[in-house]
């Protein structure tokens, strides 16, 4: 029942011990080429590997093993040049015919094809140029073994130089970028690029920061259900689920389980996680699925504790990105060049109404209980830029008109709400407000917005045995992600994203 | 289009600036029972209010402002007791006929609900003899104003003293217990009590300590798709997705997404996130939906290399929780008893034949390629307890035969294969492997285990430009939580749980 391939591994296999024999590497030993006849076989297994960061001018001299992608090779005469990379760092490495390698190694190194893992042993020396097409540029490797750990096929659909040139760059020389499907369609290859391990870098950084602020702040995580059996708001934009012999939803947010966890004392918390939105939206700003970095908190007296709350940890995860990801952040402007982030400590909060009038202003026509176009969202964005040099702010008290049944009415202005917007570089990244916390009001203005309350009972129950003032709000942390870095498309900070036209990888 | 009872409220709001003012503050407002007829009005900002641990003798003899939930009250002649609790604290409180309180205000302290939330002005003062009923056990609160912020109806679908109370317990005395139904029936009641209170803050550590421990390996967090196009093994127990104009699936696990993020050369990745499974098992363990914690990394010559990663993982959450969580392991033993977790350091790993030895001498009959049934998986945890006195421990080398296609298998004996599971108390918590790098080895495997190769042609298409040994597995976040605090319910570990039969609150 196994395959050929592996029996042929396993009687080929000359030690019991190893446990990664498989066809590949039986092929990468037949392939070795290296001078050496006693050299050990692959299965050794307690080689230290030297990471490529580590190889600096303090290890220069020294015979040691490097595990290394292929990321190019170029044959010169009786030398074969390779550069290896490994992650966001590379190093150059030279195969030269002589006492260490012969023709034969010259050759078998140049035909290695590009993004097959090599482990190499070599020694690193010192060079007397800088080589500034590498990470680690005042050394480079002299191989003296090579083995193909892993094989790439010859033809790859994308190549890495051309997925990190900038726009326009090279053009005159015809040299290629590569569009967005192609990019998509082979993610696997894309996400080696600099640029992309540089985004999800920083993206696994503004969850760390996200999550650490809030535990700092007493928050406690929590898990919320992402199959739920009735559709909050209606049923709009909500996926359906086989549910063996009935039917459920993928959860719009986890809204009315933070909620149910203030009812249920644990006073503030915090949840990450995936948000499905059946919206058939092909813009540069939406998926069907995204990642929700999630706040709710009772507060005391006032719902701008929570506007605090959430503007404080939105500044935290902006410092740290400036202190901590530097380099992520310079990585990916070499490719996508923007203006580096600005924020104000305490953060600004407009109200909708200064917000209106401001676009009025400049010219636009517009209702006092119209919601913001995404037009005028991004207009707004830029006066706000030049007048407060921020790229980061609060629009506060939206008309309650345009808002989810469950937002708290402003109680000194009937057609206002205690509900916020949060903007980066002008597009909104989090949605927000004091809901309802009492049942009686809830049915009411769920009754108006033609809810089906039955669908809704358990939510609107859970206010009926004591619930204090809370609030909170949903980020997406693919747009944060965006709008930080000065991106232009939500799919960049989206490792396998989803969209109406795409469900693969 | 706003409310009457809004209206009302916005009416009889003396202070533009309250931004809670709600029908139930309206209400609380009315209520208030105070011999201070010049006391500040509800909607008072700067208020600071004191927590309920923090009341303790060094607050002796002052006057605060308390908010908490009315956990019990009882009238005795002239004075009311009331227990006045906040998440795990609670302090005893009293108002009595006297200077500062009214007939009228006892009387109305007696009839506030239970449930309900509370202000209190009161003097702290230190007593006597220790309350041994509260966790503030040497002061209690004379209070002088009190206002109900949120009134909790009057009927409780159960209630907090009957919730916690150990089984068994009380039985004579006709005291009640909640069956588990009720609890989840009612779970934003049954989330306030002590004991689950300890046990979502001990799971919110289990994350943390899980994400810390890896960050600071060097693991990069990653977020992976849930909707995704193709069921991966086959299409049994999966859930299917209305998508737009087509179907997609739910996945049951991020495991082909993480193995991509490998090929993408991100090393060491970890996500946290839901797993969902269509399976109808209607067990103590099973759910359908939960928080799988998912591990993936490459590693240089064994995949012994990540069995270590992974339990010295959970050697660090054992431990974490261990000096950082007693409080809560201790309230969750109070009603459910249980052994303290016992661990070993190293962790233990017995081979799959080794277990089945010990099974064998045990008395149990079963063949050397066949799985172990739930039954045999929990003698052998007794087993394994009685000889080598750990709770935790791999059993490494599962048969080939009863693993998924993409498992690696053992080179050196073509029955096993380089794949584990990890147990606590006997009971699965981790299932993970090896898994096969090489696109031709996956897709002769694939093809032996009659997977459809159009389906999961991404997957493999991901082993085609150089792929790096690899392994991982994936841990089920509320079975460790069960199996640590030793419940016998994964439902209890699960905020909201999904089964079969389950799909709300």
């Amino acid at each position: 029942q196994i395959s050929k391939l592996l029996e042929k591994s396993i009687k080929n296999s000359d030690e019991a011990e190893d446990e990664i024999a498989t066809k590949t590497r039986q092929k990468a030993k037949k392939r070795v080429m290296t001078n050496d006849k006693n050299a050990p076989t692959m299965q050794q297994k307690n080689r230290p590997l030297v990471r490529v960061h580590d190889l600096t001018v303090a290890k220069a001299d020294q015979l040691l093993w490097v595990r290394a992608r292929v990321h190019t090779s170029r044959a010169k005469g009786k030398q074969c040049f390779l550069v290896l990379r490994q992650q966001q760092f590379n190093v150059q490495a030279l195969v030269a015919v002589g006492d260490r390698a012969s023709k034969q190694m010259v050759k078998f190194a140049a035909n290695i094809t590009k993004e097959s893992i090599v482990d190499v042993e070599a020694v690193v020396r010192r060079v007397e140029q800088k080589i500034e097409s590498c990470s680690q540029q005042d050394v480079e490797l002299h191989i003296e073994r090579i083995f193909v750990i892993s094989q790439a096929e010859p033809r790859l659909p994308l190549q890495l130089d051309d997925a990190v040139r900038p726009d326009g760059e090279g053009e005159e020389e015809g040299r290629a970028t590569v569009n967005q499907d192609t990019r998509l369609d082979n993610r696997v290859i894309d996400l080696r690029t600099t640029t992309s391990q540089a985004i999800f870098r920083l993206q696994s950084g503004v969850c760390q920061l996200f999550r650490d602020t809030l535990t700092n702040k007493g928050f406690v995580e929590i898990q919320t259900p992402k199959i739920i059996s009735a559709a909050s708001e209606g049923g709009a934009n909500v996926f359906t689920v086989s549910y063996f012999k009935t039917s459920a939803y993928l959860a719009q947010s986890p809204q009315l389980y933070k909620q149910m966890c203030i009812c249920a004392d644990f006073d503030k918390v915090f949840c990450v996680g995936p948000v499905f939105r059946a919206e058939d939206s092909n813009t540069h700003r939406h998926l069907t699925e995204f990642v929700g970095l999630d706040i709710e908190m009772a507060f005391n007296y006032h719902y701008h504790e929570v506007i605090e709350s959430i503007t404080d940890t939105m500044v935290q995860i902006f410092k740290g990105l400036r202190d901590n990801f530097q380099t992520e952040i310079q990585t990916v402007n070499k490719q996508f060049p923007s203006e580096p982030f600005k924020f104000l400590e305490p953060t600004l909060r407009l109200e909708f109404t200064e917000g209106v009038a401001m676009l009025r202003e400049a010219g636009v026509e517009m209702g006092d209980e119209e919601d913001l176009s995404t037009p005028n969202e991004k207009l707004l964005g830029r006066l706000v830029k030049e007048k407060y040099d921020t790229d980061f702010y609060v629009l506060d008290k939206y008309p309650l008109a345009v808002r989810p049944f469950y937002t708290m009415p402003d109680p000194t202005d009937r057609k206002y709400s205690n509900s916020y917007d949060m903007f980066m570089r002008g597009e909104e990244i989090l949605s927000g407000a004091q809901r309802i916390h009492d049942a009686q009001l809830l049915t009411e203005r769920a009754t108006h917005h033609q809810i089906d309350l039955e669908k809704i009972k358990a939510y609107i129950d859970s206010f009926r045995f004591g619930a204090p003032p809370h609030g909170g709000g949903g980020i997406g942390l693919e747009r944060v992600c965006m709008l930080y870095l000065g991106l232009h498309n939500v799919r960049q900070t989206s490792m396998f994203p989803r969209d109406p036209k795409r469900l693969t990888p």
